[in-house]
């Protein structure tokens, strides 16, 4: 693997999600992979689960960590091309990530949406500006739109929980008050539509995400014919795709309750954290036995050092 | 030892005493306890000592170190139980607890009173609910109502300096602008008090500690009366307990001063840092020989490393 | 070498020159040096190079990095001596320097100039109260009147790509509309006027470099003059020294343009970055092949990589 930006830059996700099973089962076994090789997370947006998860998986390979906060720490970078740089931005990303890649063996991104210009967001100016000057591999760490990382994370904990061979997997949006990005629900949908698991997006009208993410998925309007008879349920909240950026309901009713599993085929629930409890999701139905997101959390850690595991080996070629 | 949020969680202060001295002799002899383990350390607060203390106590002993601000780094948290969580802040400690568990075998928090309400401070719950959601072992590093590792780097100092084998130890408040946590005066006087040193605290009227931690120690109002004789001053701000969070009075006449070093039996001069020079303490006092603050602050990687190392032991069962 | 603070801390320019080009050609020969030893790196401002850099480099020698941003993840820090503490501040750079001594085998301090007053700044402060107070060998990642770091690496630069034994080198002011401090340009006359490069300064009336700085230097104030028959091109922009901290141009004409760099003998250009493009210099410099800024900023890491690896040595006896 050269980068893991989005799924153009895997060959085979199955694979993928078995040697995130293997990282899991023998955490130290390629620790030599990593000696006196460096990675460097770079953070434009605040992180927990990936801060953390992502500097665990890269000393269980043996490599140096170094964690940046873009804007804090450094400068502001400028990603136009051709501008005179007379405001408030120092630093040219021209610059900034052909420096980094000589400081780094490998290097991880964390660049949200801005929600403001559709075209802008899905042009994945940061990541893609990244991958062309940086000149070492790139992992994205949440993108305008792409949260990859997750998504094999979330295959990964399907894996371990499923009781059949084809599951049903739903997709379905949850109110929220603020416009939120749609990489993750873009990533879910991609990951599972390359595995043969039935899977359905539901969401209210107006929220469908991109035609491109969509065009091989089952998407319906109503929570009740998603959830019958699903196996997993995959609660995310997402700004608009089609009034970009914007909050067009925050409809309780679609709010993830005990009684909306109860429609289910005794299906885990499944989110990918933080989760504002009693808004998106009832405190029950998080503290439930069904509820699998801790352990989808912790697969993070699996799911980006089979990653990095992957671009190791084909630095070493 | 399984936790160390407060002293309930500790079994026998001389052992561990000891044990910080057996660190400081030989910091590398374990470096083995740590291989392959990580230690999560969380700020909600500034720190200095604590944190690099911390970092290089847990790298003596072989360990992976993850530190993260919470709220600059990552999201702030609610610790409510059953909210609605359409405010700001965007993860539940039940979750992030959890989370930080998958990564982690060890957490270290840091996490000040608010000095708002007196009963919410002292019920310590950002510390407990780690203890409650984690599921691996927590550190403390400065709560709302205690500061057990400074507590017992504080020991180690009197143990490495006193010349007698009972000497009298002076805890005294000493006079700030601002209203200060309770935490390092708590602490210090409840470790104190678990060894069989001469121990008295002196503070202003309306300053006193709260029952439960001068129950067993004396009082009194006059810096002049419990110098007398001292082996150790060892001064600290805090604000009212009674009065709670309210600086009560900035009396400039209990800055410690060389005049008032004087009354003692050559008394060794502690603070745990940061010091306001002037304010609380003079020049003179803490440049002078006598003075034992810097000492006293390289102790607090000794401290650590012992409750770390108890702590690793203890996971290895 | 015990500091490397400024110039007078180095014994041969030459031969630190040569070890930093041994350490590019063998980055992990001698990383039992800082096994068990810990550098401490301080920012009270923002880095990027240097911040990456020194972690690298510390790590190829096989030490413990901590690093810590002042200000945000500590306290403020006092300078003045003999002041009353009744401000922001918290701690005085006396207890600060001697605790981080008591924790770091090395501290290595960022800390710009502040332009408001010239004497306090050309006192340096800050890194000269580090060198006094803190017991351990200081590292100088760019203070208020000197980067030597990057002239180290500047030097290593130019050893590589000369193509004659005396190349002619030029420093020259370059416009930009923020009053910035004067260090670089300083460290890098200081350092160039070591060896026997031929070398000339550029720069309009107002901005000649203090006369400390340009006693031994030819300085011209036409950039024409100055490029012709250049090796190599080193541009910077600084404030004023005369009227210190002052913006007195901005210019348009000094900045470097791809006509300029036709008036040279085929120089290299250099800059120390951040550069803001379309102001100092035009795009097409910066992405001409005799741009040479992406490999000067590569020689960040064997520079302090050598700085480093002399003051482990000068520990070890």
């Amino acid at each position: 693997m050269k980068h893991f930006i989005n799924l153009n830059d895997v060959s085979d996700v199955t694979e993928l999600v078995k040697l995130g099973l293997e990282q899991k089962a023998n955490p130290f076994a390629n620790k030599h992979l990593g000696l006196n090789k460096t990675i460097g997370l770079l953070f434009f947006n605040s992180s927990l689960r990936t801060r953390i998860s992502t500097q665990k998986a890269a000393m269980n390979l043996g490599m140096n960590v170094i964690v940046m906060n873009v804007g804090s720490d450094s400068w502001q970078l400028e990603f136009e091309d051709g501008v005179i740089m007379d405001q408030g931005k120092a630093e040219h990303i021209k610059e900034a990530a052909a420096v980094l890649g000589q400081y780094c063996d490998i290097i991880a991104v964390r660049a949200f949406a801005e929600l403001k210009d559709r075209n802008d967001d899905y042009k994945e100016t940061v990541l893609e500006s990244f991958r062309k000057y940086a000149g070492v591999p790139i992992i994205n760490l949440e993108s305008a739109t792409r949260h990859p990382c997750q998504s094999l994370a979330d295959l990964i904990t399907i894996e371990e929980l499923k009781t059949k061979e084809k599951p049903k997997v739903v997709l379905t949006w949850a109110p929220h008050f603020k416009p939120l990005p749609q990489a993750v629900g873009n990533s879910f949908a991609e990951w599972v539509l390359m595995t043969d698991y039935e899977f359905v997006i539901a969401n209210p009208e107006g929220y469908d995400l991109s035609p491109e993410i969509r065009k091989n998925a089952k998407v319906v309007h109503s929570q009740e014919e998603a959830f019958a008879g699903a196996d997993f349920i995959y609660a995310k909240n997402w700004s608009s795709y089609e009034q970009y950026g914007q909050v067009l309901t925050q409809d309780p009713s679609w709010k993830i309750t005990p009684e909306k599993m109860a429609l289910t085929n005794n299906a885990k629930f499944m989110h990918c954290l933080p989760v504002r409890r009693g808004l998106k999701v009832s405190d029950e139905v998080l503290d439930a036995d069904y509820s699998a997101v801790i352990q989808q959390a912790g697969n993070r850690v699996w799911s980006v050092q089979a990653v990095i595991k992957q671009i190791l080996e084909g630095l070493a070629v």
